[in-house]
């Protein structure tokens, strides 16, 4: 399967996108990166839960294969898309965005559905690779709600899930608070910048 | 210098304990490392300005090698240090706990300075390592911090310095949530496992 | 500079050509693969040797970014040629052949320039990376010529250079006698196959 | 099984001695370093073998995690194995020299067993790993007899056999014409280095 194979070129080309943002001393909108493919347990679970035949998995599952960028700020994730949307070493065949339209259970964060061509060693075969783009606290509460629906098997119980709804919030409430620190130190560092131009008309 | 070589050994130990976790199928309280070594302009930056001669720099200074542990939940710190504590590959010099009590900044975490071997091609030598343990919802938070005490050369602007106090209790909310939730999934844990036993016995 | 991307990516899709050869059961002509970006200091060096202009440099020196495939027999150099010209995720702008070709000093490899394509933060850049294909003796006996070259600057010594040619020759003779070897555990392999399918007849 | 981390933390170590050597601009007896676990089928097969019983394995087994160090020249073998002896964070509880006696194979290397003690979440556990040292030349023979072996499950055809050590007469031959200039690069240093004190000294 190339599935493994397309997550590690992937996870090698953004990782190599930070180091450029990092070397051109902006602000990167990469904080990490993370890939897998789901394991093979896992994919028969889900094709059983779903009702999909074994000869349309690969059409049908998106998220066989996965990578994730997670950043600092909100609006890095906006800037993340648009670069990626001017690759040309991929197609982008879907977006979702969870981040405007949250889901019921409190999930946050933008997915991209990519068809990733990998060279093997019988031609080049293209793979779907799931690519999730979300901030820190979206990806803290979405790691806790992943492993609480696994203990449960996808049906946590309503007062769990209440309390998982005002975990998400409280990470809504910290991306907020940071937003709000990001927009004052840009301010602050355009202040700054107008302040050593005007020193230099003097 | 060996602090790099310190660094990589203590990265690969304290990785492997995660993985450890994960194939004994507990709950892993490692989320996961990272390691770094002060880079030389930071290094002569801070001597200056704590005025420390050159020649006393590595017995003064315990963060040239620095590795951090982070966990999901704030009862995980207590079980890593339990777990550092019983090693037998490094001695522990120091803790402080930021944790209980944390800075006016409103910075959290829990610090041990450890000294730890290095086989060098011209024999052991010592050398003082940072270990630094505490949640995703603190790194986060200490990760904004520390780019803009770097903006603002360790003098954060009253307001902004008020922006983060108010991140900073998001944050802690966050952690709190995350807690509630988590006594709750070991009560249900708990629960599951009693009845089972109870259905062995009838 | 997009060299060391280009290397990174490059090393992580020639190991999983490894692995997919691995993973087919099949022999693998891929014993291992290496990358490197040319140090500044060397690149300096030989302009300055070879009389290239700075604003020249990126067309004129082709082996800024290189990358290497070791293989364990002389044949297998022909299998790896042949893959990496089916590849679409790059174009091969040259070809040298120093395998049946070898060059004076005893020097055998065979050289692919490659122009490939970076996805940069300011889009996409193409450049050329050197791909040198060789066996494990080659290898041996190129890594010790280099070191040489490098102590005596490009000037060996008449008798050393003497005494390399000796080396050249028994890297030489240990590849033929590889070779002869190869070709008996195929032929073992065909006569096994051979009785196996003979057996299932009677 | 504390093998595995046994294994990635020798790695870690021993790359760190060849990092040493590299910036201290001195020839690096160390070319590379590599590691693994024994695979469970392979560890079966040999009990099986060798009748013994899977209580003994640990005791019995010296091989189920396995180091490897590869040098330049044949006397680097004895400088790395002097630099083993000095360290501190292990026991070396055997010893054995085939490069002064080869197996009648052709087979070249030298052998430790180390006795390592791995922190493990139940406390430390000492386990056993054999470190091999052997030269390029040694090591590309023994990973084509390795192969060759295997395909003939340990029982190789008589006249392969003797392919096999023409093939390792070969590999002793580069050896000794590679020792030769090793001499010769050193005594031409040395006499530089005279000259330019000499000079000095005028």
């Amino acid at each position: 399967m190339p599935y493994k194979q397309a997550v590690e070129e992937l996870k090698v080309k953004l990782k190599g996108l930070r180091e450029q943002y990092q070397r051109s001393s902006n602000h990167t909108p990469i904080e990490f990166v993370t890939g897998r493919v789901k394991p093979i347990s896992s994919i028969v679970d889900k094709a059983k839960r779903k009702n999909i035949p074994l000869n349309e998995l690969e059409d049908k599952m998106q998220d066989l294969a996965g990578v994730r960028i997670v950043t600092q700020f909100v609006e890095d994730i906006e800037t993340v898309i648009k670069l990626i949307r001017t690759r040309t070493d991929f197609d982008i065949i879907e977006e979702r965005d969870y981040v405007v339209e949250k889901k019921p259970s409190g999930y946050r964060s933008y997915h991209l559905v990519l068809r990733y061509p990998v060279q093997t060693i019988e031609g080049e075969k293209k793979v779907l690779v799931e690519l999730q783009v979300r901030t820190l606290a979206m990806n803290f509460w979405a790691t806790i709600e992943h492993s609480l629906n696994y203990k449960y098997s996808g049906e946590i119980p309503e007062d769990i899930k209440m309390r998982l709804m005002r975990a998400a919030e409280a990470a809504f409430k910290l991306d907020e608070e940071m937003s709000i620190i990001r927009d004052e130190v840009r301010d602050a560092q355009e202040i700054f910048i107008q302040k050593q131009e005007q020193g230099r008309k003097l």
